[in-house]
């Protein structure tokens, strides 16, 4: 059976693999000054997002990330007043932070600000919260940025593309040292690690870079329809708490909160972070 | 982009969403009596078994699928000496089950011998179980079978294909009644409930035909990475006991057997049965 050229295919795992969605219309294609920017209407997961043809956001799944990234850290957190999102431009992680009152400060520091552009117009349901008053669009280099930061961030969240191009700086382990010198004392940083049964960038390599500069480094999964496999690893780098000491203070906020939420709950939260043997295997435990 | 007949594709969700393996050989292709069996060597998934082209068993995934539907119902059975698989006929249920010694009858009811056969030719890592002395295989219709039955298995696995054809019988709440009969005053099923987000079959729909016939039913998910949107549920049916009380006299047992198995293990066990607010809605909780 083949796929003609009314399916958007994204190959990965060295070109032999390959997810593919059905496409009722091109909404949009442009060639920013970083990337290719396209946003598909398709017939199984609404619009979706493409940087340089790989699969970004789309209307079906994208609660499921923006949810993990943002509230892990946040009910583990004891203080999380700053935030810095590295990456991010669709908007979707800030919008769960600004759900959370006591966050004073959240810098989105976003390479392409065309990928905010676009996504303001295509998926408004990700950018509503980029207009709260504590939110900080910095269109700059998420890696230089960082360089110059010290003890200031109760929580960054790396939320980027696969390890290439621009983006591969955002793996290694110098990158890691810088993001644990931005944090406070009790910081925690995430960052989404790739999939394990499709390993083609090295996933044992990422953990091992993340615990060269965090004493507690730990994983979790949450499925992402649209990307390479779906089994989607994250990663919980702390200076002091596990991912699975939630903070007591923020329970009763929590529970109230978490009925509105498409994914995320804290039963989910503890849960999440017990590992397959398969899983652990992989990071290197 | 467009895929060539170099790959073998499968298109789910009405023919809207798919995903594909490269190909390098077809190994083997027959007519049943009731399906089209076919083993493909892939590039991605190694051998791949296809009935009626759609995805059944690969080399990468197996264990994921076969270690759960084994070590979950007997981890939390008080007594399992007498287990029934419906379907299942690529053995590898009955090779996690072989693993516990005080399993005294494993009854392998699989309507087509032939895919009993090709997977002893082209997966032999998972038939090797079926040699073994407490293993009856039965060449029958489970769904006939089981109505002769009453109160006489510890546990019942519905190793199914999806619910249409042949197999959507499996799928009802009269056929969850016939299995409820057959299992003893403690008993627990374990089936396979589809893809939550790709919801092509209902996933809804079987949760409530389950919870007509059983007093405990719960879910959880295991990745395959195979089958259509990889992000599987998996459900658990009791008279008497949660998915998550494990028998404290198989805990020691297992901590020695799950050091040589894949995928599970007794804290990740514990962990899966804690949901997302999206699996709670699409089950019906």
């Amino acid at each position: 059976m083949m796929l003609d050229n009314t399916w958007f295919v994204e190959k990965s795992y060295f070109e032999k693999f390959a997810m593919a969605w059905k496409v009722r219309k091109k909404l949009h294609s442009e060639q920013s000054k970083f990337q290719k920017i396209e946003v598909l209407q398709t017939e199984s997961v609404g619009k979706l997002l493409l940087l340089d043809g790989k699969t970004m956001v789309s209307e079906i799944d994208e609660f499921v990330y923006h949810e993990v990234m943002a509230h892990i850290p946040y009910m583990v957190a004891r203080k999380c007043e700053k935030v810095l999102i590295i990456g991010g431009g669709d908007g979707g992680v800030v919008r769960e932070f600004v759900k959370h009152k006591d966050i004073k400060q959240i810098d989105l520091v976003e390479i392409d600000e065309r990928v905010i552009e676009v996504s303001k117009e295509f998926f408004p349901e990700c950018t509503q919260g980029l207009d709260d008053p504590r939110v900080n669009i910095l269109a700059e280099d998420g890696i230089a940025f960082i360089k110059s930061k010290t003890n200031e961030y109760d929580v960054i969240i790396i939320d980027s593309t696969d390890p290439e191009d621009f983006a591969s700086g955002l793996f290694t382990s110098e990158f890691y040292k810088n993001v644990s010198n931005a944090l406070t004392e009790e910081g925690i940083m995430m960052n989404q690690t790739e999939n394990p049964f499709l390993d083609e960038w090295g996933v044992g390599k990422i953990y091992k870079n993340m615990r060269a500069q965090f004493p507690h480094v730990q994983s979790f999964t949450a499925p992402m329809l649209i990307y390479p496999g779906v089994f989607w690893t994250f990663g919980f780098s702390s200076k002091k708490y596990q991912g699975t000491q939630l903070n007591p203070d923020k329970i009763r906020h929590m529970q109230s909160l978490e009925r509105s939420l498409k994914w995320y709950n804290t039963e989910w939260h503890k849960g999440a972070f017990a590992l397959s043997n398969f899983h652990k295997k992989k990071i290197g435990l």
